[in-house]
């Protein structure tokens, strides 16, 4: 921090030069003090020291005046001058010498490397090699492109927030702060808070037909962190997974991330290619999918091809993760029993998530783990974060287990069920049979399909500057084999908006 | 599920029994209905047939009764025929053949492995090679010994809880989750909340000399989420990087994990010794230090082995991740100003937590990232858990910028330094001048070194079935020349409190 001037005349301002002889290079050392300045004294006598010395302004074994002297010298008490030389002998960069006085250390090493002599070669950093990990390297840049950041018709993401029951949740979640013991505040279990893992067990076994205990479900910050600590407790680098074309892009980043080797194999009407996955790489490690809700296609993984996958993953003694991830939201027929059901080798490891049942900024999931896994696990979880925050677990199980949550669901699937007619309704009147619609069944999302010849990235760049959000279709795919379309989010907006909101996506259709 | 049992005469459970003949080795196929069970009827019948298709009881391509004849032999309405069937297609188990009526599905596989017919090898599970990650089983077994669960005496991490301001707290926690707006609910930045990262810049300028924008903050869930994204984005396995002796556990945890090769580097009265580190690994790609308080044995780092560190890091174009878990609490001095402070050349990743002011259920803490390498960060944290949960860095930031973070630490320093006094009194009391007690002068632990007969872990078992929770030293080593000691905490235990705890652990060591 540059010291205030005083103005001239005023005199708050007084300085200490050193001898210039004494001094390296000739430059002067100015010891300065501001007596108006907010900064304390010590303070400011400790830091032009300290800057002094790691500039290399003062030598190493330099001999300090006596702090009687600097204080005269400066026009101070003698006070801040002895704190500030404490301090400096505390962290030592002084040193005392019996009986001849204060010297600046003489352990300090040479010269530091000043950054700007470093010879600059044609795009060096003039901070020299600037090293980061190979596998930090593989991840695409963070560009947050327009259409995840939008609010408005077609976001994917963004729910019917205006119908969660905030009263009833800030209730609860101050009730939970109110009451607060020292086990809600102390380091807790890196599996999760007790009576939450028993709601989500109960939840699960009830709703989704999910075999589990409580002892088995890990609570983590939401699907991402499940597909993490999935692949660091069960995939080395270089091991072979199968993962779905196409596919969630942030799944596919955190298996690169984890060094493995991607097998993109084709999702058809009824799910996963099991075979050609067996073609393909008969001995993979494991299989990442999304069996009840494909993201982003929508299609549901048939009976066969699910019992198919299992029976690959018993044989090949491999392991699938079930990424579960909006399967609460189920319209023509009830909600698709999960593949870790129908598992009797525990190969399935399944992921659910609150951030589409709720909200997102809530970061809560659950990961429900093998038994004879569970100990590797938590010590992945442990190394990794230790434990997930008390508070927000606290309230959603009350939340739970107070009837809140299933109430919340029946009355969001209507909702959005209404929602998803109006998309489906407007997309049939304005785009006629040369729109192919997929993927509504569940969730809260549909995929419109393009004709090759359209670039769906190119018009959701120019959508998202008319605040329309596409999430464009071909990114999520691998290869080259791409198909062109739009992830459609229905949630967030109202079944009136529509078919206004369908009209704008046509006449910039139109005008591609 | 079991059906129950009907009570004989009441006549509430009926069932359909497939005729013998056309069922697969024998077995009887029975879908059987309770009236009076809790489960619906169409989810009853549901069930029985994909129990019995996924056991292969029926055969793919196997016939089904018409919804009519069931109905009629089950003696219960159609709908919940029709309901069961319509699902059971949906999902695939049935298919339907124009004009000839509904089948098994054709395209399921055949029988799957059973679990029990694998021959079980000695010491295979029945349920094959469950192979998990290497680098996952390098993490040492999540014990929790009892000295980490203890809440008494000498339990390290354990804070004055009881001077926390919970009535300001909560209620800063309850307005904002009143004041709900969509942006608090929402995916958020992977860095953070834009105004909790200004008030962190602004308090680490101030109080830590860190030199930061807000740009350069990421929000993170605690200092071992931070140790983990800082090992990700900047290592890769096999690098070589210096590490304390003795050090943090989880510290050394989260760099095998990343699969680093670990280069401990001995800590001496100025802390970690540079020019041991320089001569057994010269060119390793990172340094993990404690420069304010080392953990374990709490010495603060001289100023010369700063300037040493950083010109190191310099010529070698290393990388230094400086975790400054606890610095805020310094009882002789002024605080030490941050190694990354005198940093010129972006050399220093700065590591600070909320855990040790506040409290650890709260999970926030931060990184301070050189600017060039910020995008890159956020990167990693993106794939690793997307973004942090918003309502705690809301309700932090409005706690900082309102004066009762800085209120807290000066109340809670003043409160730590009477009961660190205490405890070095009653030391010195009852120990007299066999102990030798280092690094009290910052932080909420010090450490008492034993003489080496005596064993620890060993004394730390049997002292915590007394309720007394000692932190053994010597597990800190990763080398066998480990030092026998304890990890003191004082920061939850009341100054008059303190000579009983000491006078029962002079006990427990006069016994051992």
């Amino acid at each position: 921090m540059v010291l205030r001037r005083a103005k001239s005349g005023h005199g708050v301002m007084t300085t200490y030069t050193w001898p210039m002889k004494k001094v390296r290079g000739g430059f002067p050392v100015v010891i300065a003090v501001d007596r108006k300045a907010a900064k304390p004294l010590h303070r400011q006598i400790y830091d032009a020291f300290r800057a002094s010395i790691v500039a290399r302004s003062l030598n190493a074994g330099q001999q300090i005046p006596s702090s009687r002297a600097l204080a005269a010298e400066l026009g101070v008490s003698r006070i801040p001058v002895l704190n500030s030389y404490a301090q400096l002998l505390a962290e030592g960069y002084f040193e005392t010498r019996k009986g001849t006085g204060t010297f600046v250390s003489s352990t300090l090493p040479d010269e530091l490397v000043p950054v700007d002599s470093r010879s600059s070669h044609a795009g060096e950093s003039p901070l020299g090699n600037r090293r980061i990990s190979r596998r930090s390297a593989l991840i695409p840049r963070v560009e947050n492109p327009q259409w995840f950041r939008g609010r408005g018709p077609f976001s994917v993401g963004q729910l019917a927030f205006d119908h969660f029951p905030f009263h009833v949740w800030s209730s609860l979640v101050a009730r939970h702060c109110r009451s607060v013991r020292a086990s809600s505040l102390n380091y807790g279990d890196p599996m999760g808070f007790e009576e939450f893992r028993e709601a989500i067990a109960a939840y699960l076994r009830t709703a989704r037909a999910v075999r589990c205990e409580a002892s088995q479900i890990m609570v983590v910050s939401g699907s991402q962190q499940a597909l993490e600590i999935s692949a660091r407790a069960l995939l080395d680098p270089g091991n072979r997974v199968w993962i779905e074309e196409p596919a969630y892009p942030l799944m596919r980043d955190a298996l690169r991330v984890a060094g493995c080797q991607l097998v993109p194999v084709s999702v058809d009407a009824e799910g996963l290619n099991v075979a050609e996955g067996m073609r393909r790489s008969p001995k993979a490690r494991a299989a990442y999918v999304t069996p009840s809700h494909q993201f982003p296609l929508g299609v549901t993984m048939s009976a066969s091809r699910r019992l198919q996958l299992l029976k690959w993953a018993q044989s090949a003694q491999s392991w699938i993760v079930e990424d579960d991830y909006d399967s609460e939201y189920r319209y023509e027929s009830m909600p698709i029993a999960s593949l870790q059901g129908l598992d009797h080798c525990a190969r399935v490891i399944y992921i659910g998530t609150f951030s589409k049942t709720l909200f997102p900024a809530l970061r809560l999931g659950y990961l429900v783990i093998p038994s004879d896994l569970v100990e590797r696990f938590a010590a992945v979880r442990r190394v990794m974060d230790i434990f997930p925050p008390h508070l927000y677990q606290a309230a959603l199980t009350d939340f739970i287990n107070e009837g809140h949550f299933s109430r919340h669901i029946r009355r969001t699937r209507l909702l959005y069920s209404e929602r998803r007619r109006a998309l489906v309704e407007a997309i049939g009147r304005e785009f006629g049979s040369i729109s192919e619609l997929v993927g509504g069944e569940a969730g809260m999302h549909l995929v419109l399909k393009l004709p090759d010849w359209l670039r769906d990235v190119e018009i959701s760049r120019r959508a998202a500057d008319q605040q329309l959000w596409l999430w464009p279709l071909s990114p999520c795919y691998m290869g080259k084999e791409s198909q062109q379309g739009f992830i459609l989010g229905f949630a967030s907006t109202p079944a009136a908006e529509m078919p206004r909101a369908v009209a704008r996506l046509r006449s910039i259709l139109a005008s591609a």
